[in-house]
């Protein structure tokens, strides 16, 4: 355990090697599955002027920015989300790259929050966004490259499912059941928070509608054949992907915020235990919005989160069995052992050949015993620990796992660590 | 060029793919090199209590902070370097962590500076320290990562020298000369801008302390042999590790930070073009200071910044070279085209095949003709087209490259696209 005398800010989190080793499995994992899908990755500021966030209207989001006035008198916030500079910076860079763009970012998000299981005031997103396609091909695409973030992470269809809902379906229900336009978004809101709500609770925001809560409750869970053509499309994209048990249409989702237009999704674990561990849709009007109308891109994306996945694994056998592969001590292939203080030169010069070659190689920095060199070796999880002594240029090559050993040069060496070195 | 109407904030950076291609490129060049030497990596939370900056005393660096006071009243900034936070998880985590530490990070720092050639409000720092080993081997290791790193971006010895120092000789010059100790500070500052400095500003300096700028001038061009031990023992090991040639004793070289404590190193392109492009040196009282003496550890560490290096790639034919390689679009392995718009089933079925293999797999997402499929397939820089037509399951694979093209079958596809894919 950390020396709690020396704590980052609160909702903040320190990456000790450890920590940062499961990070960047994290980071691996997203990328290479995103590469799989044809995405590039972009990134954007970790600042950004305060009115690109209150542009994206709706949401608690602007309550929970760290925000403040820079020594230029700017108004400028540290990034909550990425969406709106991904929109800004799409439409400065469209026409320099071939559409649809399948883009994605993995980096840092900040929110002034009350940090809790699964939520911090630091946390990392993994973005996927597809700008300039309509289609239901694009949702099915994103949707798809969710899963298999959350396949390639160990997890199965019994641990996880993708509640895809269609927000059109809620915009012909409030029309037909004669909510008035200006409140459909308060409307939606109701929606948003039906799982959450007492049902008393419920019940008296819906009967400003004129609504009863039953009637909803069934519509839910039995909605009409064909009420969202969208997911039906959707469906039909994931079924010949061989992703269909992933999914269900739950029109209990709606996302919290206003921009979403079409289809909306989110990942929970099958207990709920958790907040969603991923979520987005389809945002068309959002581009246009954030260029002041000067770039038009029909829009949909995602955000996983780092924090509800680390406990999502923490819980899931086989997914931790993966992450805990990656978690072992593995700092270097080869740790040099000087038996012989006299032979420090020709040591030095084998460590500078071992390393031009890719070799991953420590060294003692200063006089040691055998012993706490070699001790240190194991800990570090060198796989070889290379004894110089007087005998120089013979070597003795000790493998740590197996405890063999044989007796070599140089150019033995390298021959005998080259090809693992290949390997990994 | 990008659209000028959608920027981010002064000095600040987009990441389009283009851009974000090269920052991997700097990212994992440094990752390679920090691994071959049994470093391993570490990350601080972005935002920390302001504090602890102003512990670390000296430079300019409380003026340049993104500094502010959250929704909880606390004071908080921006992190402008890594160091602090190192010194302060390092006291956190120093048991759990088998000594020396070595341990390096990759991330964005910001500072309140005018930008200009080389100078950011939010760049990147690698940043590499060895901590709990006082002796010049670790020294020397340091500083044999930073030149390792620049031969890895393609630089030579005629491209950039590493100028080593020695607090130590100073601090001796200063004693023998009458300095009193309060003014020590005040004379290395001297030095630290000698450089910089018109002669008669820097004399009129120096007379405070009764010396002649022409007696220090000779002092530097000509040290005394064995001025400074350590740095002769660095060179030693140098030596041994063949990287004698790119170092030499420069007593120029102070640092502008209080909390250096022995060899201190820049690393500047040869023609002086530039700002340095990466700095450190030892700072053993630094961890003590910041842990409120709870825990001491000597250590030694350097950062070398993105934005000076990415100028001295443009300028170096070799590593500009290197640099383009990566730059090529590169989006996926495959892209499938569709020419029977009734086979997008088996079309979707084959991606996720070829996928679940590892394969980097692009597909029309809403119906498009063969030959704007077969555009967009070269534009993202696809090895391979596969065309998928009415007489599925045979589909025909083009090397996008050679122009040559086979017809096969999804077993036959598997065998020709792994093979790449296991060298890739």
């Amino acid at each position: 355990m950390p020396d709690a005398r020396f704590q980052p800010l609160p909702g903040f989190r320190d990456f000790a090697p450890q920590e940062c080793a499961f990070r960047n499995y994290l980071f691996n994992t997203w990328r290479r599955v995103a590469h799989r899908y044809g995405f590039v990755e972009w990134e954007a500021p970790t600042l950004e002027a305060t009115e690109l966030y209150l542009k994206k209207s709706g949401g608690e989001l602007p309550t929970q920015l760290f925000r403040f006035t820079d020594q230029g008198e700017r108004d400028i916030t540290v990034r909550p989300e990425l969406t709106a500079s991904l929109g800004r910076i799409a439409a400065a860079y469209q026409r320099e790259y071939t559409k649809p763009l399948k883009w994605f970012e993995i980096g840092s998000c900040f929110r002034y929050e009350k940090p809790q299981k699964g939520r911090l005031r630091e946390f990392v997103q993994f973005n996927a966004d597809i700008l300039g396609e309509a289609g239901e091909g694009s949702d099915a695409e994103l949707i798809a490259l969710a899963i298999d973030c959350m396949r390639e992470f160990g997890f199965t269809a019994e641990d996880f499912v993708v509640r895809v809902s269609d927000r059109e379906v809620w915009l012909r229900y409030a029309a037909e059941n004669g909510v008035p336009e200006e409140r459909v978004g308060d409307f939606l809101a109701v929606i948003d928070k039906f799982e959450r709500d007492r049902p008393e609770a419920c019940q008296e925001k819906l009967s400003a509608f004129g609504m009863k809560r039953e009637e909803l409750v069934d519509f839910i869970q039995n909605p009409p054949a064909g009420c969202s053509p969208r997911y039906d499309a959707v469906l039909a994209e994931l079924e010949a992907r061989g992703l269909a048990e992933y999914v269900q249409l739950d029109l209990h989702v709606v996302r919290g915020l206003a921009y979403y237009t079409g289809l909306v999704f989110e990942i929970f674990d099958k207990g709920r235990s958790l907040r969603a561990v991923a979520g987005g849709g389809r945002y068309n009007g959002l581009v246009a919005t954030l260029s002041n109308g000067a770039v038009d891109m029909p829009a949909t994306g995602f955000a996983m989160g780092d924090a509800v996945i680390a406990h999502l694994i923490e819980a899931c056998p086989a997914a931790r069995a993966l992450r805990d592969a990656v978690l072992k001590p593995d700092a270097c292939d080869v740790c040099l052992v000087l038996a012989a203080p006299e032979m420090r030169p020709q040591m030095l010069s084998l460590a500078s050949v071992l390393r031009d070659a890719g070799v991953r190689v420590d060294l003692p920095l200063s006089p040691a015993k055998m012993g706490n060199q070699l001790k240190r070796a194991e800990k570090i999880g060198a796989r070889y620990a290379v004894v110089i002594g007087s005998e120089y240029p013979e070597v003795e090559l000790k493998n740590l796992s197996t405890r063999e050993s044989i007796h070599t040069d140089p150019d033995g060496l390298m021959t005998e660590l080259l090809g693992d070195a290949d390997e990994a």
